[in-house]
């Protein structure tokens, strides 16, 4: 399958070199077609990847994935086109972080709205699935890498583009279907999202960013007495 | 050790029991001494058990637990008293979450500030540690419920007093001490507070409250390549 991934930084370069590995074939889109960094990347992957700007990543691809930087992903977004966008399923994969103001970073957006929402409403007939956001660019790519079972979570409007999604992680990836957590449709973005401020401070923490977050549920006996009481949705 | 509870809710009900079951004396508190709610708790726990105001909580215990309803939290520590939380531990439990627009809740304060910030600055002389707001009340005080390996998280300035609740949380609660993790200081409570969201929506997506989350580190040598390249918080 033809790919554009957007954003020549160390998540694009990583996630498209596990793409090309996977058989894919992908061009790596920046501002720029003379983009050095994009052309040493495709010399360096070799055969099955390339380079252009975002809108030739974007015509490229018959699916694109976000790797920009979130507080200029839309700027990207709208260099890469409507028109080569319309359609397709569109892997957002950015944080809104803010690091104008020093560490540690806040996001730009939050709370009653997230960056895979603003990317689902600027851009309505693209397929927009927030995913992969939550963890390193290791891990993401090689998730075998951490012991024991991890979670990535999805989250968009359109289940048919979470399942195709859910393939892809499994099958060019190696993330096994049983770890892949749809959170639900755009709005659960928040969630994946707000989550960056916690892993910031685990990656201080633990003094190493290749870690993830695995969700342990209790035993289908034990949770009987219902869904609702104490939890920290209803702390009182 | 003589603690108060604060907060007659689920969360409070729960922790209170299962600190009187570990052998400590506890006070639940409320606005009222006529709390029936609050009667009705200290009867049923029995020897150990008590209630009144948040005053009277706050005088009786040697330590607090803050189980009030996060959006009304400051009001309820202003009732208990300065004077009666100077010096002391406070475990902060609470999460400012806003219902009053309906489902999913946003959060009143966050991303550049916390509950937990908010607590500390109003009272300065008292050591908040932000704990245990990150889960279900069964599994904060039962962890051994959900399978396997799962983390609490503590935030505070205070080394001493997050070494203090630490091991309440290890002798009295039955966490495992590796399965506690310290963030940092009180700003960290920032990410265990903005963990909610992503909390509500599993509890959704998995019909459960029953369940907690992990973080399970790549193992040393895995992580030799450095702590930055790639990570979310350096998307590009």
């Amino acid at each position: 399958m033809r790919i554009g991934v957007l954003g020549t930084g160390v998540v694009g370069q990583t996630l498209g070199r596990a793409l090309v590995a996977a058989g894919q074939q992908v061009m790596l889109g920046s501002r720029s077609r003379e983009n050095e960094t994009a052309a040493e990347w495709a010399l360096g992957v070799g055969a099955g990847a390339s380079h252009g700007t975002f809108a030739d990543a974007a015509a490229f691809g018959e699916a694109i994935f976000n790797c920009t930087s979130g507080m200029k992903s839309i700027e990207a977004l709208e260099a890469a086109g409507e028109a080569n966008l319309e359609g397709k399923i569109l892997v957002d994969v950015a944080n809104p972080l803010d690091f104008s103001r020093g560490m540690p970073p806040a996001l730009s957006i939050c709370n009653t709205d997230s960056l895979g929402e603003t990317i689902q409403r600027r851009f309505p007939n693209t397929r927009v699935v927030k995913a992969l956001n939550t963890m390193n660019a290791r891990v993401m790519t090689d998730p075998a890498r951490i012991p024991g079972q991890h979670n990535v979570f999805l989250s968009g409007n359109d289940a048919d583009a979470k399942a195709r999604v859910a393939g892809w992680l499994s099958q060019w990836l190696g993330w096994p279907p049983a770890d892949i957590l749809d959170l639900g449709d755009i709005t659960s973005a928040r969630g994946a999202e707000m989550l960056l401020p916690v892993w910031l401070r685990l990656m201080l923490a633990l003094g190493t960013p290749e870690f993830n977050v695995h969700v342990s549920r209790a035993p289908a006996t034990a949770a009987a007495a219902g869904p609702e009481a104490g939890s920290p949705g209803r702390p009182t």
